[in-house]
């Protein structure tokens, strides 16, 4: 079995995103946004959004489930206030949830929340409780920089965090660290804000000890870690200079990498440098780069070519497909196991 | 012949520090500020802090010649005026001057700008001129993010940066593209604000069209490319979506990679993605690692171990060593020529 732990509902109805124009032409402005109400896709449309998309692709790729988020970009907890965010989270996180409903073996919720900057993320806390227990979402998607590209936000060994850390640990899901769209000029969302994002979690967590105040919370850090496993020399001799334990004691207990890594040398510099234990498979398809790439006749983010052509044994390479997703994400393991999978 | 195209002035005499901290101390009261004259630093103090630094390391691992630049995390464009800035940097770039007279085999001066901030970059225009007209600097250190982690200036291909520009060209100098200190707590400096502007510029060249406007424009993007390489796909992609050239028409002109990767899997896939012709041997020591990797037994900023034990032949690694950096400094080949090197 082939769990893809990372997609987003990027192929959603047009009517959605008219909506969210609706909305943020009516930001400031009470009486003229739009009501949740107004929002009306069919099931049918839902379907056909999905089965001529991610569900077709997944077919001829052969991936059996995808963990499906809202569109990364268009969580935008940047525009607006907490209503706002706190309205569209709502709308974006009920598609994911009917479209899991829909294709029970083939999809199922991972969150977004209603992050607004420098408001109090405990905020977010209902619509969580709400994707867990009514929707039956298995992670959330943690934005680091609900600011969209201005990082104002404190880091994530901060302490405004914990109220969020606290009921993953009590819940038991892990959190996909991802950023959204940047309205920051200098970085390109999908070329520079969500690999230096990246990055940039890796070493909030590398320099605090946050996982010792959460020994069980459960990052995954997405796009193959950012720049992390390229330049592992580079952290590891950061953390012995700042006294820290060895990596594979002081983070990777707690930290994962998706395999959203777009050729062939990347993957096999992820699976040779990053034990096998914290890689977790996924494509962000179709997410950012949805071409083919012209050197092999493939999608470039046909990422489970790569990890076929990496160089590992069977069980390895069940562990990045199957078995790790199962351990980090207890509430899919269940969710199989109750389907008999 | 081996030239190391990035190493900072890091182990300068603690007179430099304090000097410093006396003009930070006094922001905002200009007659509390020192003067200039008040640091003093013989040339023995220079020496001393050279040779049993960075020369006892370039004897030891075999290097000829450092390309050689005020320490980045020291250039702290943030703090402060443009007046400050200035009188730091003609500081800063005369102790590099100095080094260099004091040890001309060993020593060629790379510049840092006086860059402040929201201030029209020609103001630095005469300390460039000075640097390389009187100090034979051969190239500059130009930082895409004076604000220190905020992100405040326009993106590298704006026309903000075009007087810069006209100078580098004029004299046919490249620009190393190293940001400073991070001064936002999201950002650890060297684990992840040095990377993430590695990507940033890479990606602002690749959604621009900066190097038709100056086709004899060369970036030099250090610590390996940032992310760049390890998701060579992914840029590829992205620029295939934006209809751009291949990179290696459209960036690979004007853009090369250093080779401060601190281990061996991160220099394989270096050497691997990029063409060899634009990837510059350096290491950025002594430098933000500075400790032995217990895997190896050896310096993690070691890279020449790395660069000697990748898969190329001897015409490749001397690319890399030396051909290609007298082929991107133009400068440097003369200087060396000179000297009958």
């Amino acid at each position: 079995m082939i769990i893809d732990i990372h997609g987003h509902y990027t192929t959603a109805p047009k009517a959605l995103e008219n909506w969210r124009n609706r909305q943020i032409a009516a930001l400031g402005n009470a009486t003229d946004a739009p009501r949740p109400s107004e929002l009306q896709i069919s099931d049918d449309e839902l379907r056909e959004s999905i089965e001529t998309n991610q569900l077709r692709l997944m077919r001829e790729r052969g991936l059996d489930l995808t963990v499906f988020s809202p569109r990364a970009s268009f969580m935008a907890h940047h525009i607006g206030d907490f209503n706002v965010s706190s309205t569209w989270a709502a709308i974006c996180n009920e598609l994911c949830y009917r479209v899991s409903q829909l294709f029970p073996d083939n999809f199922i919720p991972a969150a977004m929340l209603p992050q607004s900057p420098g408001v109090d993320v405990a905020t977010c806390i209902p619509e969580l409780v709400k994707c867990v227990e009514q929707y039956g979402n298995v992670a959330i998607n943690l934005n680091p920089d609900p600011s969209g590209g201005h990082w104002t936000s404190p880091p994530l060994s901060d302490r405004y965090w914990y109220p969020i850390y606290e009921k993953m640990v009590e819940y038991d899901i892990p959190a996909m660290v991802h950023v959204s769209t940047s309205c920051n000029a200098c970085f390109h969302t999908t070329g520079a804000h969500y690999l230096n994002a990246d990055t940039t979690a890796f070493m909030q967590c590398l320099t605090s000890d946050l996982f010792r105040d959460f020994p069980a919370l459960k990052f995954v850090i997405p796009h193959g870690g950012g720049a992390v496993p390229y330049h592992w020399g580079r952290f590891r001799g950061l953390a012995q200079e700042m006294k820290k334990p060895l990596l594979e004691e002081h983070l990777l207990k707690n930290i994962f990498f998706d395999t959203c890594v777009y050729h062939q040398p990347g993957i096999d510099l992820l699976t040779k440098v990053i034990p096998v234990d914290n890689i977790l498979f996924a494509s962000e398809m179709i997410g950012a780069v949805r071409g083919i790439d012209p050197q092999t006749g493939h999608y470039f983010d046909d990422t489970k070519r790569y990890v076929e052509a990496a160089d590992m044994n069977p069980q390895q390479r069940d562990k990045i497909y199957e078995g790790n997703a199962r351990r980090v994400y207890p509430r899919l393991d269940a969710a199989l196991k109750a389907q008999g999978r």
